[in-house]
């Protein structure tokens, strides 16, 4: 594989019911896919259980290794919301109430109902920035360059929405995908020289099973449009050469005359 | 949290179209149900790209600290399937062509279509197990307590159920799940207090959106099928006293009269 230089981020996905197979994530897919347009590339994804130690490890492994770590999950009001807490001892930083954060809340829930169960959502590490919720009021934060996000996925959509043009922006990753009828073996040779010619497009090789066919789809993935827009036009070739014509190219480069 | 007696294990998802969010991972989910009702509970995944040194130390991390160790991805015959050679190298064992391989590849690609690209999926770390692929013939292996399947979920399915009896079992973990219509932050303090009372059962807070209701589902595990009724009874009748009714009670125990 070769990669390109781009900006990387990390996702730690935090909850036991992610682990047990009782709830399926969705949210890795759409945090990768709205920072790729970003030029921001996920390297790494750890989704981890409600267990303080493993939380604090893992953020301090990996907002050293990337230039940004999102987590989703375990901000919220209950026992094995740890999250927050979790963050603050990771950068060795008090966990203190937002004032802010204590007047959403408050307004969301009414000062009479501002339980300590609610107040507790209002804790984050001293000198966070906070990212606004606009379902239920329970702020995300960031610090540095971790970025605490909530798991439900409606309420971490819109925090990501809300940060994500905060980010620094990488060179936009552009991509072209070729799908064809061809067993990976078939072409496997000549995918393998063609990405030997070409070490600043990765290229990457993906069987699928659709309607009880396997299919083969093609992804190349480049900084570089001319660089991309060529081994794209060689692969293409190389399926003709193959005997199969190719299905569905999609391109999200400018120039689609490929 | 608190944790129960079992077997532990991790998932090493790799591929980096689950990491650019072009696919949506659906193996994480499958394997940990699965593993579960052997008692065997996925500690941590990790997902991680097509780069040979990360899948080398990830798996020398993992396989360490966890009892088992399942890869997905990676196992074909083109330039961007390096697991069996990533994992040979993490066991520091040479990589070999294995006989049996050979010839079920020769058998399905008939002898003289048996390319260098195809005989490359015959070639497993020295003193693997086979674990056999029922659907496009290219083998899967274990070695030591690490167990290398496909990434295609149709595959990975047959190979999981191939091994699963294989593994060691651990003390079933059993699960009650209540839902109720209340706030996760109405009924957080007593929940707290309950997970006090219950060291030895876990219990969950998960709200969701359906149909654009925010509703709360919990969940109780335990191997104590006494503990977990005597739980989860506590816990209906504290939502009760809430005001709300339990919904959907599912029980997976022995005694369903809680």
């Amino acid at each position: 594989m070769t990669t390109v230089q781009t900006l990387s981020a990390a996702i730690i996905v935090i909850g036991n019911e992610i682990l047990s197979g009782r709830t399926q994530d969705t949210n890795v897919q759409w945090i990768a896919e709205k920072l790729l347009d970003r030029g921001i590339r996920i390297m790494e994804v750890r989704i981890i259980p409600d267990i303080e130690s493993k939380i604090i490890s893992t953020v301090n492994e990996l907002r050293t290794a990337y230039d940004y770590v999102f987590t989703t999950g375990g901000i919220g009001p209950t026992h094995d919301d740890i999250t927050a807490e979790s963050v603050a001892k990771a950068f060795g930083l008090p966990l203190v109430e937002d004032a802010e954060a204590v007047k959403t809340l408050s307004n969301y829930y009414s000062p009479d109902n501002l339980t300590p169960a609610r107040r507790k959502m209002a804790q984050v590490p001293k000198g966070s920035a906070l990212i606004p919720n606009p379902v239920s009021a329970a702020p995300g934060f960031h610090v540095e360059n971790v970025f605490v996000l909530a798991g439900v996925p409606r309420i971490m959509r819109a925090m990501l929405d809300d940060v994500k043009d905060t980010l620094r922006q990488g060179p936009p990753i552009l991509s072209n995908t070729v799908a064809c009828m061809l067993g990976e073996s078939t072409i496997a040779a000549d995918l393998g020289a063609l990405q030997g010619r070409y070490a600043n497009v990765e290229i990457g090789s993906y069987p699928h099973y659709r309607g009880g066919m396997l299919g083969l789809s093609l992804v190349l993935r480049s900084i570089d449009p001319v660089l991309l827009d060529a081994a794209t036009k060689e692969l293409i070739e190389m399926i003709r050469k193959h005997g199969d014509e190719p299905r569905a190219i999609s391109m999200r480069t400018g120039d689609k005359t490929a």
